[in-house]
């Protein structure tokens, strides 16, 4: 089923860029928690375009509604439904993608599927505007996770070529990760902006887009969450950041390094720290044999460049059966890692719940 | 829950590597399908420990006992259920494992989740050797897709810093598939065999151990499979790949090189080839927007070093809660990346089953 | 997860009758289809409250609002979700219910599983009202099942000890069923209305309530589908049914009469009939196994009397742990069998989409 | 899916009545629990067949072999895998079967839904010896349950039109629960045993089978569980039953009859005792809006007369579809309501550990 995620707590979204509106329903919170609707409004407000000048220039009301779930900001249990009203649900911009699909866009493969019936109108279903409600979804399910001390931040790890500072997978800071969760360009070294958005401005100026990878990282979860095989934590997670529109990767830990590498390099030697046991390295990203190991969990999703791109492009006509090309006009936004760093985090905190 | 995948066909995977027997149920094959029992015995030879000369000498007797859902080798339509019989249920090789864990294996997560009470013997239920009855699930799964053209085959991406030759995406014929899922050692590139186990064998030679990469392919898939956000294509693939005991990493088409693309060259321009629509490049692995586009699948999962190696590694005394050493005896196999290749494969026919 | 249902076909329900709105996520199904939504309407007023004159005198604006999911009124293959707003969102009816829970309704155990804060006001999400997206959802199904020449239609069995007349279960007319399907109170033998209406008013003027027994009737559906044990035809409608408050009881064909029977008068014999296997009788609902047999599907829900009634009733002090009256002001329907029957068809049209 | 149940606790069935074996595997089920095996096999002795006059005389080994999931009677954490091998895997009583369907049985839907494909020999695997299984895995979580005070008992509530007492639902005493949960003709009135054995008697020598309805009752279940809607402690429970071969109805609490009654009578008052809230009668069932109410649940199933019967019957010949007469030869279990009790207390032991 495609847009349902969870078993503890299940999401269900819905919703077409374009249509009346788009939303979340989410079942399966605990009733009696006082949500910070500030800090939910924060974190979408991450995600929208245009807060940001590498953002495209199209702005959103992403003021979302609760129809159910809440009473005066604390869950009553019932399942929690939120839906951010489309003001324009008209677009002419999108006339001839009926039939002359956008490369790398999932036009023609909707196409195929929906027997030439879904919305292609800004993407449909496939939008990216659908992260929109995960980012609300998530950003309450922080908040429960941060009430048991479990702590979700990410980072740009690269944009193009050009590369954040890694987390210290042993020792992540608080501090480090309150202040990445709230930033709008979240890096762990300040000084890769300026080369990141150079990066961004280079692909603008070329009419082209560029693609990223981003790392997140949880603190606080304890030993002893998850399971063997299917639903191991990596499976889990990976599920829920797949869910996300352009990830293309998904690794933990070490990753594809630790291919290239020795057992004795890639083991993580174990030791006693204040009583706890801890491990010396992390590159196994805190999960042995689907297991929490105690350790923070770190992990990298690879987005590729956003399809949208004004250069002129190879496509066919769907109606004639031929070769053609495209011009897709407007304004595109060159990078969307940037606000695709709180969507992960999002995705992140709804698996996160799933698991613990 | 954690020995259960899939939807439309769904398997429930048991057994502990020194307990009675190991084995699975597979639920939702279609009746009257007549199973190649040789060419799944075939298979799971193919899996086994000491077939070939990298791998570790223990030899177990991986035949399956078919106890339901197949009458004279024809599914009945009833759960199918194989079961492989432990003859070594005695081991005495574990002993001090149970109170001090052997690093990058799950021992201690076990511990702390099964409140001490896994069966550690052999790794309990995270042993590699319950990988046996996927590869059986596996194996009939592909018989059934290959009567629908679909086709899935892997080889050795890497062994360490060795690589063979990459799957050209766009262009992947029969019998390069047909010879691959029959090897034992599969490469695309024969030349790279030498130095593979060069690579091998030196990691034996110090104790040591080594990961590598999978690349998997999957042809005969049509346009239209799939769907957006949490059950596409990557996702469901994903899940079932992490659900494999060391695999870290997953990556879908150009994966994590996507990330450092521009839009213009990850874009997998269209074009009309024999009347039918293609892409030129296949950087997208077969998908876009979670759905099949009609390409090849392809994509690769990383492999990390064997945690089990014979030098002495840091550990904790867990009674005791202090630091200590270990040195895990008997013979470790250096390299399971060749074996891991048709689990691969055969996870990869049941998460398609649950696609198509 | 207390409000999805499904795997093929699978929804969501939100709402709580004070809130902001009510609604579903259907998700999953075909694109393409064209909705007639003056049916979808037609059904709903079925449903609705003050529509006949033994409901109750609150009116509902039960016009649903489409978020996504439909364009022009053919479903577009990505997720619908309609929306039911809610114009009476305050309500100063409920002021003691908090704490002194009324006898039959849900007060009392939502008030222990939500740690007192679920949202009493109307029943929260306990409240018949839900029952309004479910009617949308099914109505929406059966479009999709009559294209397949699959017809769903229930009526009033009984009120009370006012009984209708059976369905025959061998041979049900198609006049009949779209007679019943759009009927505000579905009657087989019209001449049941007036005693049921009697027999309605009677307990009304007693401020007292009056319970019933809904049959439904599926005709159309080929021999086949479900399957043996948890998801036969029996399991999969029954969740679905007792999923609609206020159901207590469901039997399937003969049901518990067979339990009386032999097992000579139970058996349904077969005999060829226009080139096609019949059955005789059909004491087993047109299921067996759990597998539809090709014959009418045929079973019945038990529908509790609301408990809301205006007499004085026994209850307890939940702040002061004491025991206390009630009395439960306002206006109570006393009969919901009539709305309840567009109910059980749609939760069956639901079902059924899971099952075909 | 139709072998497999539950989402916390997860048991996923297999085996053909004259296949190699029939079995289970339970998923979720708490490491380090020891299980009393004995208790377990006297479990599966109330079901088998010819432990009691009334049943058939076929004697089977139910022995089953842990496969998996126990160590030295503990359990590991791992599924938990139970096979009852099958001595007697040759049939030849079943020869015209596969074209000629015993009414009443599932012959004629299995052949359309497997394309003739099942194993008729002994029903496949929709015969009752797989409720073996059920019965081994409701048998160890009957002890999980009991070890958190939770008590599953059932009773023999009618054969025919003979009638046991029903259960006081507001007054279950623990020796009572005791004696029935033991006895292999379960009766809360052993004056009721002889006329029902007459009964049964009765239909034997008229080469017939009656039919009976269980009542069961859990007791020591808290207030709180469950849930609105779909998974509603009704839902899951009824789910569970019907996955019973032969169960044709579920009611809870007053179930049927309370359709016919008035809201004054049908509503449990509440009231203190002891410090606690309690309902004055038990109409409901425990369950108030899905959720439980602390009181006992009480619930029935209607088991329809088996039927294979050694009567004459009308059936089909499906190769010619011609009318024919059928007579199954062999001794028939004229009533296996008896044998049923101790499923039904399984199957609510599953579903309780998935709501619980």
């Amino acid at each position: 089923m495609s847009s349902t995620f969870g078993n503890k707590v299940k999401i269900s979204v819905f919703g077409e860029s374009h249509g009346n509106g788009i939303g979340v329903v989410i079942d399966g919170l605990p009733a009696g928690f006082k949500v910070n609707m500030d800090a939910v409004l924060a974190q979408m407000a991450r995600r929208a375009p245009g807060r940001d000048k590498t953002a495209t220039p199209r702005r959103e009301k992403d003021l979302p509604k609760i129809l159910s779930g809440m009473l005066e900001d604390t869950l009553t249990g019932a399942p929690l439904c939120a839906v951010i009203e489309n003001t324009n649900t008209r677009s002419g911009d999108y006339g001839n993608l009926m039939t002359c699909p956008r490369p790398g866009h999932s036009d023609y493969t909707a196409y195929v599927k929906y027997n030439a019936s879904n919305d292609v109108r800004g993407g449909g279903h496939f939008s990216g505007r659908i992260t929109a409600p995960l980012v609300f979804a998530g950003a309450v399910c922080r908040q429960l996770l941060a009430a048991q001390g479990v702590r979700v931040a990410a980072h740009i790890y690269s944009i193009g070529n050009v590369h954040d500072k890694p987390f210290d997978p042993v020792h992540i800071d608080g501090a480090l990760m309150e202040r990445l969760s709230l930033s709008s360009f979240a890096l762990i070294d300040r000084g890769a902006e300026e080369p990141m958005r150079a990066e961004v401005e280079d692909a603008r100026m070329q009419l082209d887009s560029v693609g990223g990878v981003i790392e997140c990282a949880v603190t606080g979860v304890p030993a002893g969450f998850g399971g063997p095989m299917f639903d191991g934590v990596e499976g889990v997670i990976a599920q829920a950041l797949f869910g996300i529109p352009a990830v293309k990767g998904v690794e933990f830990g070490a990753g594809f390094a630790s291919a290239a590498m020795r057992g004795s390099q890639n083991n993580d030697p174990f030791r006693i720290e204040d009583g706890k046991v801890v491990t010396s390295t992390n590159n196994c990203g805190g999960i042995l044999g689907g297991i929490t190991d105690g350790m923070p969990l770190v992990f990298r999703a690879a987005v590729k460049p956003t399809p949208s791109i004004g250069q002129v492009q190879q496509s066919v006509d769907l109606q004639n059966m031929q070769n053609t090309e495209l011009t897709v006009n407007g304004r595109h936004d060159p990078c969307i890692v940037p606000r695709a760093v709180p969507v992960v985090e999002a995705m992140t905190a709804i698996a996160l719940m799933n698991i613990l």
